[in-house]
């Protein structure tokens, strides 16, 4: 029997289309993307859903990121590859989906796409941001900020961000440099946007490292504490030392805000302000 | 032995001082604000933690409103009477607090005030805002917006929301009018507030009824979606019949703000844009 078909109850032979997904999720619930046995995934609860939309079809699908357990999703981007559904067309599948998924995970679009086309190997480009909270603490903003009051020096924050800009061995911002055959990656824009008392540190690179962000962002907070300062961080990353690191930020602050395909622009993906994962 | 003192272990009599708390929450995981049987509170988790604090002494609070099962709150206000902690010095009552309380209730100011302060019976005013998202199903807003995606009429809204102003008997807002002796409240101000696809509807007045704001908000969207005009609201109102209200918003878009007092001010109340409770 050929890979891309399958058999149904009465012998019909349906052939597999590749779907492409936009997913929105508040990751507090989940211990991250990527099926496990010891934790609810968002994958799993996804995958689960399609196989009922599909007529009980098991589907596997892939997962543009794997973000880790706590970490949030604006943007997150899936394929799967799936028969027609025994009980809606097409067009139907974001909705009917969306009814049957919790609230805290939400298709954004559904498309069919060309059969080569595959969530992780096809990306060209991520964006992340990282959020702070530096006023109150605030039970609005525990889920989705760390809070860091004493975060003062944004100008420094301004300059230090810019040391990650370019292409880099980012070794010292991964906890698992040795598993990678090359830890050289680019990042091609960075910036901080703010809003009243929040704090976002945005990222737009081609790939990132397990741990990447969260490394990165950590060791900026030394810097808006003052406790660092911009040729500090510059130094860290040309010694290739993880040991220098001084910190990984926590996943609540995390939010992956898109992923980018052949024919995306980079360009307006900036949000203006945060809590920009509101609008 | 007089009321307002108690013996500790040791005999010695610590006289007892009235405190006044504003608290914001998350309303999200209680059973609403009041001590009950059957569910986790606000108050109760609050009490317990004070009890603590202050060498397992009995607290009993008082808060300003009983915000219901799923409601936010900015700034409930509460007053309860104790003796001097064992532990800690009255000024970092607030820090002590916090640091024993879930993340999702924080308490945003604590101090001693005149004995006859009590946080419900000295309110001469309160405000709400009730939270709409008119754009895309999010998963960062369902904890906190009521989901609308046909809301297009904001002129009319705006109209609406204004008929609630003034002396009115809000019977036909309220799900338990019987248990007044007096249905009549008095609302001073009354906006609707917007930021991109997230509108909020603001109530100030000197009280509030039983579920009147929720009812208000239910009726209101209504108009927002175009199926009853300001003319309408103003008929409903005046018919002073629950059985002509249309819906009760649900719990989760709606936050008590904040509570007034002798002296405190009703300017500069209004919040200039959601998610106002971020920040």
């Amino acid at each position: 029997m050929p890979q891309d078909l399958e058999i149904t109850e009465n012998s019909e032979i349906k052939p597999l289309r590749t779907f492409k997904m936009i997913l929105s999720y508040d990751g507090t619930a989940y211990h991250g993307w990527q099926r496990q046995n010891n934790g609810i995934t968002v994958q799993e609860v996804v995958e689960d859903k399609l196989c009922r939309l599909f007529g009980n079809t098991p589907i596997r699908i892939q997962g543009s990121s794997r973000t880790d357990a706590g970490v949030h999703a604006l943007g997150l981007c899936a394929s799967f590859r799936a028969p027609e559904s025994p009980y809606i067309p097409d067009w139907k599948v974001k909705k009917a989906l969306n009814r049957l998924l919790p609230e805290d995970i939400r298709i954004r679009s559904a498309e069919i796409v060309p059969d080569d086309f595959n969530a992780r190997f096809s990306a060209k480009g991520k964006s992340y941001v990282y959020m702070v909270n530096t006023g109150d603490n605030n039970p609005f903003t525990n889920r989705y900020c760390w809070h860091m009051d004493d975060m003062t020096c944004l100008d420094e924050l301004a300059e230090a961000i810019q040391v990650f800009k370019g292409k880099h061995d980012f070794t010292t911002f991964t906890v698992e440099a040795h598993k990678y055959d090359d830890p050289v990656r680019e990042i091609l824009d960075t910036r901080i946007v703010t809003f009243g008392p929040l704090v976002g540190f945005y990222f737009l690179g081609t790939g990132f490292l397990y741990k990447m962000v969260r490394s990165m962002a950590g060791a900026l907070m030394f810097v808006g504490r003052g406790r660092l300062k911009a040729a500090d961080i510059k130094e860290m990353l040309e010694a290739k030392n993880r040991l220098r690191c001084k910190d990984t930020a926590p996943a609540q602050g995390l939010f992956l805000k898109r992923v980018f395909y052949e024919g995306d622009s980079w360009e307006n993906d900036l949000p203006d302000r945060p809590p920009f994962w509101m609008y």
